[in-house]
């Protein structure tokens, strides 16, 4: 058993390339959301599940991305009902998101 | 198979409440150079290794903290030896440095 159960990265990259980047799908507050849902669930901390921003993770046209580890999981996401499913069915449920999945 | 055999997170964190944060021993840089060896390697890419930054990854007191998935294994570093070392061992060769992990 590692340190988190479930350690979940959004990226939250800006770009000014002129290429998609994961933050313009507004990443930061889907990051924010997702973390005060675990939050709210008792679900966060040590043994459990950690919610943290990440730099470019270089998926950037499949955007916005995440990644669960260790599962090794990535997902894309549209909205909070996305965000919603992933921890209920994935974090809490330990059941991968197949139509989210990249 | 994920999308990158490891996948490796610096925690480059700063606070500003009194506590320790990882930019305070030079997080930022060691990614950097971290970043640069691996490129130089040619182990830089989908299937290989991405190095990243990562917001708080809340093991503050033990920093600065790295941690490497999926294989799931966190290190603390001091100096680019420790970072060589855990390029040359862990990313290059599959074998955990044990001194340095936490």
């Amino acid at each position: 058993m590692g340190y988190y159960k479930h350690h979940v990265f959004f990226c939250t990259n800006v770009r000014d390339d002129g290429r998609e980047y994961c933050q313009q799908h507004g990443a930061n507050g889907m990051r924010d959301y997702a973390k005060g849902c675990v939050k709210k669930l008792n679900m966060n901390g040590e043994g459990k599940v950690r919610i943290n921003n990440a730099g470019c993770l270089d998926r950037c046209s499949e955007g916005p991305v995440m990644v669960v580890y260790p599962d090794n999981v990535w997902y894309t996401y549209v909205d909070k009902n996305d965000v919603d499913e992933i921890i209920s069915e994935h974090l809490q449920n330990g059941r991968v998101v197949e139509r989210l999945k990249i």
